[in-house]
């Protein structure tokens, strides 16, 4: 991903906090994540972490309207247990996949430029919000007007998410 | 407390989730609790629990203008350690004591109707957090306008919690 494009997006999130009515300090990071397929718009996630310790987590996450956060789950190092998360919509509309009867004919997302096996559709309106429990497969999208989300969860460790699409890569990797 | 009361603090928490911008659905519980004192506008929190699993809790809390809730902590149950928690300032102003340097004399809050001993201040305004270590004694005060919080943290367990105040009943209790 090039600099520039980071930059816009994180632009562009800011944006989308400040729709939402979330005051993210001009000092508080935003990561941009294209998952290494440098097809943002399709496939990306904008994020603010607010804290991650060893037990805790909690963020704000923006898609642009119909942008994809791809197929993950999250699993245990062997000592712990994966991680444990709650979606809360916040603004706009996610289309959320995870495991379950759907077929992929049937879902009200746009199918993404990344791989996808799972199509077991919750949608979440502002206000509502759905936990995803240790191991489970999920890819989510937003709605036409984009999407403002809200996780609580336990720690976050990305190196250990594992992805669908064996051509994606986690950390952000900068052309420039 | 009666729930006339009751009835009315959470009709005032609702207004004060709307001007913060943040949605709660009307089928979401709000909390109330006057901590057992009767005393509700001086001492008492209004809160809405999104999430509280094994490993993880997300609320949002409401604070009257100088409302208090009161000096406490989170310890530990012989198997796991005491609840962790982040307080996110969304809207108003917060002032946390928490252990450390600090007179009475100088604290910015206006003193509550219930026992303090700690008076280390930290001030929080919108979008700014501060993270309650395990067995940190604690407590809070909107300022002039109210104030809304997010608390991101491990398992709530009101029941272990340990107050200053030996008059103190977490479990609200209703007259009527």
């Amino acid at each position: 991903m090039k600099r520039a494009t980071a930059d816009k997006m994180e632009s562009l999130a800011r944006e989308y906090f400040a729709k939402a009515g979330i005051i993210v300090r001009p000092d508080e990071e935003i990561e941009v994540s294209d998952f290494g397929l440098n097809n943002i718009e399709n496939v990306g996630l904008q994020l603010c972490v607010y804290i991650n310790t060893e037990r805790v987590c909690a963020k704000e996450m923006v898609l642009l309207p119909h942008q994809t956060c791809p197929e993950h789950k999250h699993v245990g190092d062997g000592k712990t247990q994966g991680k444990e998360e709650t979606f809360r919509c916040r603004y706009g509309k996610v289309y959320l996949y995870v495991e379950g009867e759907g077929k992929k004919e049937d879902i009200h997302g746009v199918l993404p430029a990344t791989k996808t096996t799972i199509y077991h559709e919750v949608t979440l309106n502002p206000g509502e919000q759905y936990t995803i429990m240790p191991g489970t497969l999920h890819w989510f999208q937003a709605g036409d007007e984009g999407a403002v989300i809200s996780e609580f969860s336990t720690k976050s460790t990305d190196e250990t998410d594992v992805f669908t699409d064996e051509n994606i890569v986690r950390k952000t990797v900068f052309e420039d």
